[in-house]
């Protein structure tokens, strides 16, 4: 059985951060799932002058104050990537490739670049259209698989991939050199649409197409409605009331993925807000 | 007639201080009314740590650097004392003794210490109870005033009205030593319950009683609700959506004000979030 979590927080910006900032003073036994270096679109930026307090930062700047408070507070990112979060009543099942956590509530904090879907992607995910490679990959034993992946990390997965599927084509989406098996071709094109009735066949891209089983997508985030099943969504974001609560009890959102503004300051209280009512919601729960 | 401002934002606790340095970066003109020392409650926090960015800063020190940051984006507050703002349609009036502003949109941050309202204040409000001395003087010639004041920069109001009215009662509920004028006749006593039938008679006291035609409360601030009249307000609190709009048009609100819970971040991205809306309104309004 795996160790029960008071409170899985998923994402490393601002809103994640501000979360676990409270959940650390709050006494709650928690995680956050993000990346060491925050996310690509905070240490991106130009310069930030309406964070109360900071003058004149430039987002990097700004992403060493953060990291200090966490260093300070001994507060650590697990750089896990959370394929889906399945709401079991009692507590949520985190999926993290070959792993499971659990968590009594969960705050929900990916931001929004999570990007278009291809078409065909919506109709044909669970046909053939997958987002983790390494969960997926006993089915494509000698089969053919195409990953398209948005990320230099994810070549792991390839390669891991490539020692069970009969072919692999990898499609990289990111400006780094590509180093993956030789065995592994690597497709430089861009992907247009996913082609198949019941399940996947074709992969059409740009200037060719190529003949698959199975495509895997690996962006950097998975849109929320796709990481936890059932949440309402309402015009691309979690739908929230003032508490930072979802439509599933435990399940609390803070930051870009609720909507706009999409702002530092707006994200980091609304992770404070969703600590506390996710804070809460476990006491809630402890008592019963 | 009184200059147009965009956008007055009431309060300067964290949610007022955020609203403004966006009003400054999307170039609104702009008032910010409230205390150069901003609001007491910050001042005296003992330590804060989920301020993400700052860790372990008192009040004091987090109210020093928000100070930094509003000097260096050159913006000051304005030390004026709001007591009535009315929606006429098109704008905001704001009221601040013998003067007036007029604003296009407001943004309510005015915290939640407004305290407990005394027996008969509310039934007997514009009937002998008022909130501002020097408005209402004129109605006070030569009959007798009791001020109830709690805070030491009122004494100026105490002195004026003195000047006009018959007898002045003066209530200190502060602790610095009183300098008022010698005809005025200070009362060290707790006042209780405000007297009369359909207009003020007395005000009774823990120890005394006062035959008084006029009782002026000088509360640090007004309830948000008396402060603007038809003003939506739920438990205590004035009701906004997740745009930090309010059922008036024009009307936004952020900070404690709106409803806990009571946190630096959470008010500072509030704040955000209100000028924000506020903006787009402003701009709405002038395509008109």
């Amino acid at each position: 059985m795996s160790e029960r979590f008071d409170l899985a927080i998923v994402g490393s910006g601002p809103a994640g951060l501000s979360a676990a900032l409270n959940a650390k003073i709050r006494k709650k036994k928690f995680m956050i799932f993000g990346n060491k270096d925050f996310s690509s679109k905070l240490t991106s930026a130009h310069e930030i002058n309406n964070y109360l307090g900071f003058y004149r930062k430039s987002g990097k700047e700004l992403g060493e104050e953060f990291n200090n408070h966490l260093k300070e507070m001994d507060i650590s990112i697990t750089e896990e990537k959370i394929n889906n979060i399945y709401a079991m009543g009692e507590y949520f099942a985190l999926m993290v490739n070959e792993k499971m956590y659990e968590a009594t509530a969960i705050i929900l904090a990916t931001g929004v670049q999570y990007g278009k879907l291809f078409d065909g992607e919506e109709r044909l995910l669970g046909k053939g259209v997958g987002y983790c490679a390494t969960c997926d990959a006993p089915l494509y034993k000698d089969k053919v698989v195409t990953i398209i992946s948005y990320n230099k990390h994810e070549e792991a997965e390839a390669n891991f991939i490539s020692s069970i599927a009969a072919k692999v084509y990898y499609i990289p989406m990111y400006k780094e050199e590509v180093e993956v098996n030789s065995a592994i071709e690597i497709v430089r094109d861009t992907p247009i649409s996913i082609e198949g009735e019941d399940k996947v066949g074709k992969l059409k891209l740009k200037d060719s197409e190529i003949d698959t089983d199975g495509i895997f997508i690996l962006r950097d985030s998975i849109s929320p409605g796709q990481l936890v099943p059932g949440l309402k969504i309402v015009d691309n974001h979690i739908e929230v009331d003032r508490l930072m609560s979802t439509n599933i009890p435990g399940c609390f959102a803070a930051g870009d993925v609720v909507g706009a503004p999409y702002q530092y300051i707006k994200a980091a209280g609304e992770g404070n807000i969703a600590a506390l009512s996710a804070v809460n919601y476990i006491d809630s729960i402890s008592k019963k």
